[in-house]
């Protein structure tokens, strides 16, 4: 067979000779970019000798800060296809972990959305390696800033080459991407993808047996595209060509609803929280989402009720999947296999709250210390990870070791297997209550906390405890109308019937909000410092 | 990323992890086989050990000879997966060049179906390099026969070890199968297909914008398994977990029909000779092919007739495509893309009798002597592909050179490529007709002439002549019905206002049969042998 490289090049070429018409519509804070992919790609090979004409070689890493625009996705393909490596920098971090991934990546470049400019700006005396600036604005003239040396996006862009020719000679191993995945202590990890790696993953979102993503879609990453390469939809669709929106910097529910209704948008993607936001929006203002054929949802645990709303009410099928940023991100999805078709009613929704079956191409297990665990839905065990868009390693990291072992990555979640070979999250490794030597899920007593109609959010976390070494502790953030109404004894009653008794929260606070991470999980940790010695206080 | 390698062992793990329950149904001489996934995999292992017991080792050439049914299904796996290559020897090639790719290939071992045994005992004599025969059989004993030494399969199969471990540290450029190809003239030319390149084809098989082959189909290749791995479509329907139907020796229009209602298939694959022998037999019988969503067509060009009866009357959607021997096989599809969309009634046949849009993965280019042609829908040129499942020579061969050029295959077709980047196979480089200096496409005169109603089948000939150098001449079989009332004048009078004057035929003969290759496609080589004075005789 020819040896023809499996590199991000190919996407593009094919998107600018069979798809030129089709469009990019991407919201900025001024206005609706509406771009065919001609002038799309035109853009993008302009952007290419811009960066080019900066400095940018093979190998450098280009870091971009940025939300989800046609900017953003010039940047996609303008820096891998030129040999390089796009650093796809998470907004949400600290300022201290910015300046870490920064410099620990050794970015050359940076592209900075406007608005954002002020948080480069607090770090920008601590980065080592950055040699220019590049401010991404509607704006023509550059907007007034303390970074140095700063360019305009679109001036660099006028006097950039369209025929700039992207390399079709890359090795397929050659780096392409890089995102850093926070850690529960100490600086973020590095996670770099290759070309190779981010075009089977392309290929697997476009397995009917999985996303099915084609080109008749409209395509909209909720997901941030500093997050696992916004779960790998951009680059996918460009080689698709399948038409884009990009919901830009103000991604409120309301906007969200707005853009799925005027855009016709079929396919979606975020984590929970963005699509229980959504669901109170349609709740109070009338949307038309009937144009979307599917959500797809991972990142953490997706509430059955909120499956259930999209399902039954509003007749949008649900994809909920597993991955991180370690594995492109899509591992496993809940897709319905023919043997699976005679399940109905509540266990069908019970199927599609688990985070279903790996995608053909990945190989998983759950193990403990016996081995792979029975396939019986119930025995929890560590969930490992192997295939070819899988990383192997943390850029430049020594905790490289604990995480990938023998081949296999150790995502640090635990899982159930069932019998069709479908897996649950029923924790993180650090999240996991050991009760008397027992395990108690905290995503389970979560998801039956938050099936309750006047739960908003829940938050299930391990406090040490005198006897029993930890106990579940629930907190719960309650709907607005069920502030006064609901007692926390109302809600162990609801949770009674549905575990044995030791599984219980021993007790139930209400809180205003569960702090979250940067990508919008929920922050335990936090809360676990909160309360380390509530369950000593209270029974003081 | 992990350095993965893309082999056939994933497939068959995969399906033995999550598909065990799931079906493959085979119709033998004697009677139709039901095994699910988990015994198929169990013989397909101890084949695999059972082989390796008679001396297949790593790189070793194992020839199959052999209809379509699950023991030649068996033989898909357990030889590649076992670092062996499977060599799929065409059964339709004549007795001297049966001998000549077995003693190309250097086959080791052969594994022959109890029908096929006769011609193989015929040109034994000849084979230098086969060291045994394993005949495939119901019957557990050995049938009577010359070959020597000859193995029953089902004997060695129950001497087999069912925990066979399968080579799981191949690397992903191993050849797995062979096929050879009819050269027009010559001996047959052989293609060494790898790893890689049929785990990618799968891949390919796999997307939504392609035959969307997914776990949830009923899967019936009618194309030959000595065929271009009858399409790869056993290969990827391992993968995903199809159920899978195998038509047997007897694949006659009835039985097809008789299965793709028994079994309820949802996808079958052939040439259009099938299509148009099954479109007659539907006619006549009432079978219930309501549970295919989609039939693949290709090898050669299928009558738009055909088409828009599966799709008129049988609600059936005829996916057209290209490809050959050489690339793996599939290149092209007339999926209707969504800017096709509006395209309706004759336009839109017209669009599905075309070959169609590349699949994602591979590039192809229309070239004449200025380059690539413009997107017209007119003007021709070679059709020449490249991409991570194309061959890139011939196996110990010196034709490769003629085919293989500045890393592109040159197919020998020609072909014009629409505004959509449509592609349309006009012609065989080999059967074009050059009439004063001017081409006529054959395939456009034979499809215009099945598409009346009194036609079964047409082929159109470059016949020598005095004036122009060629002049088309129309071979054509009438339907049963129509033989004594259609004249030739009738069918003139149907072309003319479909073609300029001089594409026009000079001349329309009747006869019985067209003679067709040993994989159904017109032989026009015969034809033209046949009547290379007739331009010369009628004119004296």
């Amino acid at each position: 067979m020819m040896n023809t490289p499996l590199i991000l090049t190919s996407f593009i070429q094919r998107a600018e000779r069979y798809f030129p018409n089709k469009m990019i519509i991407s919201r900025t804070h001024d206005k609706i970019h509406r771009l065919t992919y001609r002038e799309y790609i035109k853009r993008t090979r302009k952007l290419a000798s811009a960066l080019t004409s900066l400095g940018m070689k093979e190998g450098d890493k280009i870091g971009t800060f940025a939300w989800n625009h046609h900017r953003h996705l010039e940047a996609y393909f303008a820096v891998p296809c030129s040999g390089a490596v796009l650093h796809m920098i998470n907004i949400r971090l600290s300022p201290e972990h910015i300046a870490y991934v920064i410099n620990h990546a050794e970015d050359k470049l940076l592209l900075v959305d406007e608005d954002l400019v002020p948080l480069i700006e607090q770090i920008q005396d601590r980065l080592s390696t950055v040699e220019a600036y590049i401010i991404m604005t509607d704006k023509e003239e550059l907007p007034k800033t303390k970074l140095h040396p700063a360019y305009s996006y679109e001036e660099l862009l006028k006097k950039g080459d369209e025929t700039y020719a992207f390399r079709d000679d890359l090795d397929e191993e050659t780096p392409a991407g890089m995102c850093y995945t926070s850690a529960t202590t100490g600086n973020p990890k590095g996670v770099v993808y290759s070309h190779r790696g981010i075009y089977l993953h392309s290929m697997a979102l476009g397995l009917a047996d999985s996303v099915a993503l084609t080109e008749k879609d409209v395509v909209m990453p909720v997901v941030p595209m500093f997050h696992a390469n916004a779960w790998g939809l951009p680059f996918a669709s460009v080689w698709f060509g399948a038409t884009q929106v990009f919901p830009g910097p103000q991604m409120t529910p309301a906007i969200i609803a707005q853009m799925i209704q005027d855009e016709k948008v079929t396919m979606t993607a975020g984590v929970p929280t963005i699509w229980l936001a959504l669901l109170q929006t349609l709740e109070k203002e009338k949307y038309d989402i009937s144009s979307l054929r599917g959500i797809v949802c991972g990142g953490s645990a997706a509430p059955i009720g909120v499956i259930k709303a999209f399902e039954e009410k509003y007749k949008v099928p649900f994809i909920h999947g597993y991955g991180m940023t370690e594995t492109s991100p899509i591992v496993t999805l809940s897709t319905i296999t023919s043997e699976m078709e005679q399940v109905k009613g509540e266990d069908r929704f019970r199927l599609l709250s688990m985070q279903g079956l790996v995608v053909p191409g990945l190989e998983i297990k759950v193990v403990n210390e016996q081995g792979e665990v029975p396939w019986d839905g119930k025995t929890m065990g560590d969930l490992i990870v192997r295939g070819p868009w899988i990383a192997n390693e943390y850029y430049k990291d020594e905790r490289t070791e604990e995480a990938f072992r023998d081949g296999w990555l150790y995502t640090g979640d635990i899982a159930t297997i069932n019998e069709y070979g479908y897996i649950k999250i029923t924790d993180r490794t650090k999240d996991l209550i050991k009760s008397g030597g027992e395990w108690i899920s905290s995503v389970d007593l979560e998801n039956a906390l938050m099936s309750h109609e006047a739960v908003y959010e829940a938050a299930v976390i391990a406090v040490p405890h005198e006897k029993w070494q930890e106990r579940p502790l629930a907190c719960v953030v309650l709907k607005d109308e069920y502030k006064s109404t609901i007692t926390k004894e109302d809600l162990l009653q609801y949770l009674q019937p549905q575990f044995t008794k030791w599984w219980l929260p021993d007790d139930i606070i209400f809180i205003d909000e569960i702090p979250k991470t940067s990508v919008g999980k929920l922050l335990k940790r936090a809360l676990r410092e909160q309360y380390q010695d509530y369950y000593y206080s209270v029974s003081e």
